[in-house]
């Protein structure tokens, strides 16, 4: 129990963090909340906690002495380039190399309609800037991208879920729901979709459906934003061809490097129709001038000068190990009521718990029990998702994920045991979009 | 002229142009318009030109070998961490040697208030989307940085100009027009200000006028956002003490390693009152989750191994060279009713060309003779400033400062024969904010 002078220290230090400034903000700062969950994720970050929850790329593969000499040779052979201030459209160069990159995809793109941004996400601000008025509509995945519904709400859209089966999303229910928002004249801005190794879901829209998707998009005249951040991360043959590479006019791709080298250096791109572009290039000047000349040029020459295509093979056998790791424990482990989807590509498994669980609720027991992932409300801009969990098996080695998935099986077997015992457990509301760390990517 | 296949041609890739979306974007795209002297600027990036227009700093004067072996050393000794995503507020161990920087302006600051950004135009831009609806007012000098001006404008701010001397702001004006935007029932949201070495008008806020610029906010209920990207690049003694160093809780203060490190790493940063910065690491988040882990560890490094105080005193000696070449030229060349501001740190001088001409008139004939500046409408949100231009002195060496003043001169004097012959030449309206190329930040 406090002193009195110490409970008087700490009245006084909550006093100086009351906000003077609360009836100045914006209105979309109202949207701009800290996710719940925040909090715990701190503690899962220990390194006797096994986490689930984070997004990150396993960069410790990567070849760290050639990448110091990379850049030294950078600052020797291009400093007052690379130290400077570059274009607000992005370095050419690199624009020409992502032209490239974007071609093992089926993507033929001129360099001058690609913008090089701030990762992809801030590709998504962006876009989110130039077309959003308050109340607009965006369509998305159910699930969806945690860090996409944040700016979405950032910008106060309206996000209407489409719903999505193991093969992506369902045609069925996107033309249902464009047509009946049509029906009450609600303004459809764009389609936001994660077609392939899908964030969180881990499933990939086949191709039957891409051209579906593409048809009741451009019959409807929606824009559709195609999020592509894992679709070289696959783990069977070659990446699927994308979206954009189908229609050029109705898609604004967005790629990164963040999970094909390294997040570190920040660098994604936004490949738009040409209007769009200019749009994008003027509200990038707006936003942060122009991007890090440096970490681009860095870019530049490690996709230059080493075997990029070689590395990202590497990563898909990485990666696959570890989706195996978690792919095997999960049937070997897990109470037979809990399901899960089984990707072929990227970072994530989206895993479903029995009827009366939460995720939510169940998320500090297992962060006591040391496993940590991230609760499927996040995931949805509509309260849904209670009864669902984001598995990552993209950073942990595959002990780590087996061990994971094992802690993870106990709670939740323990879970069930209470609720066989006293009934279905609090299901806690969910409001409004957790606004992600950097650490959820 | 064109064969009719070539005619054809053009049409078409016309055609491919037209905006199809053109009705979709948001109401705040209609602020986002390219400048009318973009083009010009193209030209005028030409060896042959004197460019007075850009405000890129002179980083070739850094000591690129240590540089290039300082990146080399982080990679090897620390890759992973500076590949992998960071935190959104920033690297912690680099905000606390910003506070470092900080105390020489006489700022006592906890780095837990401290949020790193993508230069600080991207603080700029967040302090603008956490405080701006459309239609609230934001103060700023007039003239004003005309980065600023198009964010502000891109989230459909009104701007107010103050007026200024060669002291910096007027603080009766200030008042005056605090006054008359409460009567009128006009929110302000925030006191946008330059005081040391301002962009464009190379003046500073005199030690007097500082403690009469925070009363009058304080007493008005006004957030102050302070830009300081120069205050370290004083020519005489001390740096000057910040406006943050005596109102903590009412300044927002931006700063920036671009002139005083180097643009290409884009790390700046806000300093803001607690509740203010929650909002700021959230907004950040929202626009590009975390900023290159990469480029803030490597100004860590560069400000915990370099002599970098050091380095801003070389900086020092460098631009006061050409702040010289400037002035004396301009003494010494320039018609009689041509004025200047006399800046005693940073980048700019302030030129009034006498009555009856026009600056963004001239600019065509001015690159036409070889040398660049940037006309003074681009600093006004209101129209102002057509009798005003930029004049940069950071970026070429003094003998190519005197030759394109020598150029200049003679375009303006060409100009008053014409004005004395035929009288006032014609005055283009401007309409909106020039959205700034980074070369003119």
């Amino acid at each position: 129990m406090p002193q009195d002078s110490d409970h008087g220290q700490t009245i006084a230090a909550q006093g100086s963090r009351i906000d003077a400034y609360v009836d100045r903000y914006a209105a979309r700062a109202a949207g701009m909340v800290a996710s719940e969950v925040r909090a715990l994720f701190a503690v899962a970050s220990r390194p006797e906690v096994v986490s689930l929850a984070g997004g990150m790329p396993y960069v410790t593969a990567l070849p760290l002495d050639t990448v110091g000499e990379l850049v030294a040779d950078l600052v020797a052979r291009r400093g007052p380039v690379a130290l400077q201030y570059g274009s607000g459209q992005g370095d050419p160069h690199l624009r020409e190399q992502i032209c490239d990159v974007m071609r093992m995809e089926g993507i033929e793109a001129n360099s001058d309609d690609v913008v090089v941004t701030v990762g992809s996400q801030q590709a998504l601000d962006l876009i989110t800037r130039i077309f959003i008025d308050p109340g607009d509509v965006v369509l998305a995945e159910g699930p969806s991208y945690v860090g996409a519904l944040g700016t979405f709400s950032a910008y106060q859209a309206k996000v209407v879920h489409i719903a999505m089966d193991a093969e992506g999303i369902i045609p069925e229910s996107l033309a249902q729901t464009i047509y009946a928002l049509k029906t009450a004249g609600s303004p459809i801005k764009f389609l936001y979709t994660i077609p392939t190794f899908q964030n969180p879901a881990g499933v990939t829209l086949n191709t039957a459906r891409r051209q579906q998707v593409l048809d009741i998009c451009q019959r409807a005249g929606v824009l559709i934003v195609e999020d592509n951040p894992y679709g070289m991360l696959g783990f069977d043959g070659e990446p699927m061809r994308a979206l954009r590479a189908d229609n050029a006019d109705g898609v604004v791709y967005l790629g990164s490097f963040s999970k094909t080298l390294a997040p570190g250096f920040r660098v994604g791109w936004a490949l738009a129709p040409h209007a769009i572009r200019d749009k994008l290039v003027l509200a990038m000047e707006s936003a942060v001038l122009s991007h890090s000349s440096f970490t681009q040029l860095a870019v530049g020459q490690y996709l230059a000068t080493q075997p990029w295509r070689e590395q990202i093979k590497s990563f898909q056998v990485l990666y696959r190990e570890r989706r195996d790791a978690m792919i095997s424990s999960l049937e070997a482990l897990m109470p037979a009521d809990v399901t899960w989807t089984r990707p072929s590509g990227g970072f994530f498994v989206w895993a479903t718990l029995p009827e009366g669980l939460d995720s939510k609720a169940l998320l500090p027991r297992a962060v006591s029990e040391r496993v940590a992932f991230v609760p499927g409300t996040g995931f949805y801009a509509d309260g849904g998702g209670a009864r669902h969990m984001r598995l990552s098996y993209c950073y942990p080695e595959p002990d780590r994920i087996r061990e994971g998935v094992r802690r993870l099986a106990g709670v939740i077997e323990q879970e069930l045991r209470l609720r066989d015992t006293f009934g279905t457990g609090s299901s806690p509301d969910h409001i409004g979009v957790d606004t992600p760390g950097p650490d959820l990517a």
